[in-house]
């Protein structure tokens, strides 16, 4: 197979794994080449990525090592898509009865997934995550695009008991949009013992719903690697946030190259 | 930009749009390059994707013209994951009380639910589809899968009524693994009239669900471009089919190469 159409395929197959270490000998064997042009190829993809900012290559050397694809955005891509994002979110229309913002949309369209997924994913690219959490229903769209391009599953914590999960641990909560205590549960087989969790969700108002998700992660022995929201509201103005608590804007910056 | 970065690119920037059509001049601008040297790169990109039967890339002649890239997974690759799938799924440790299979795992694993999502869409690859709608909570996260690689919105609709959603309309269906009348609703908003829409769920026992989306999508005037469920239970056997009605596997041979 020639240069060219290795890099194609190259890229592809990283960009269908990311955070997976791929041996070099993998990719030898897959194209009938020598380590040393494959090398060659890599050195190619991973500049590429670099003067796009759009993904690090990662070498990893020694025996078991190998190349590993990284989602990785550059400022200059969240700032372009934040301020576009803001502004449809900042849509008058948006606003429903009770304050709540219609998001679903939003959350339903995979364009926004994949650039909101890579976003946040950008920020945590270099924390241990071994699994995102969200609870039902809206943060589900959010944890599978975060989940994505961290290469981690994704668990669903339910608000209502399920015949279709079997046994499941449950917490109470107080959720602040609703002021009454609420429980939410997540199947024993979900999540192994000391995982490390990040939360991902749609919307906070007054966080009890967040509160109600790291407190399920404490019955299962883990920590919480993260919390991350897309939108946050005050409860006496209109105020957004994405990704909090970390402000992934300033960190995205591509001094490693 | 040399050709082998500019391959790497192309070949990032056409993954991420699927379905979308690229004009030639973008490319030749966004490389500085002439738009023979884009036609010979789009030629490599083809030949690689095809001779790999894991992907079309569809020429669009005239001056609206340009690329498209459709995700298609050749038989090969079907058949080898839905083996596997199919080896998993059938583990009796899955079996929970009433017959339920527990598939949280793999409905919360993103590399599965890439291979289904890219399997579901190679056989509505060439319908015309404005939207996936699914109804909460397991099938969210394949529909949002399909949704990615036929690059249309999803829609979830919900059982709940939910102040954060706005203007409803809702149905009623029998659900037959509760065997009593249950309500489901989906936002005014969030579907155009008359849009083509392909139903997709984790898990068909009686149907009534499904039966309660095609109602649904009557009620916003729309028409059901196709119904794909991942697993299928009998009353008396296990009985497990992937992506009904159609059988894609005999659909997705790469003759057109």
């Amino acid at each position: 197979m020639k240069r060219s159409e290795r890099l194609v395929d190259m890229t592809k197959y990283l960009m269908e794994r990311p955070h997976t270490l791929i041996a070099l000998p993998f990719f030898a064997k897959r194209y009938g080449a020598a380590k040393s042009s494959i090398s060659e190829d890599l050195a190619i993809l991973k500049h590429t990525l670099a003067s796009n900012q759009d993904g690090i290559l990662e070498t990893v050397a020694g025996a078991a090592g190998g190349v590993r694809y990284i989602p990785f955005l550059g400022k200059k891509h969240a700032e372009v898509y934040l301020s576009d994002l803001s502004t449809r979110i900042e849509d008058p229309s948006r606003i429903l009865a009770g304050g709540f913002v219609y998001l679903s949309d939003i959350l339903g369209n995979t364009q926004d997934l994949r650039k909101i997924g890579e976003l946040v994913a950008t920020h945590y690219a270099y924390e241990e995550i071994d699994a995102v959490m969200t609870v039902e229903t809206k943060g589900i769209a959010l944890a599978q695009a975060v989940a994505r391009f961290l290469d981690v599953p994704f668990v669903t914590a339910r608000k209502r008991s399920k015949v279709t999960e079997g046994a499941t641990v449950s917490v109470n909560y107080i959720s602040s949009s609703l002021s009454r205590v609420s429980k939410m549960e997540l199947p024993t087989r979900a999540l192994k013992k000391e995982a490390k969790v990040l939360i991902v969700d749609d919307f906070m108002k007054g966080g009890g719903t967040l509160t109600g998700m790291e407190e399920l992660v404490k019955e299962f022995d883990g920590t919480i690697a993260g919390v991350c929201v897309l939108c946050e509201a005050d409860f006496d103005k209109e105020k957004l946030i994405v990704a909090e608590p970390g402000n992934f804007l300033t960190e995205t910056d591509f001094d490693r190259f």
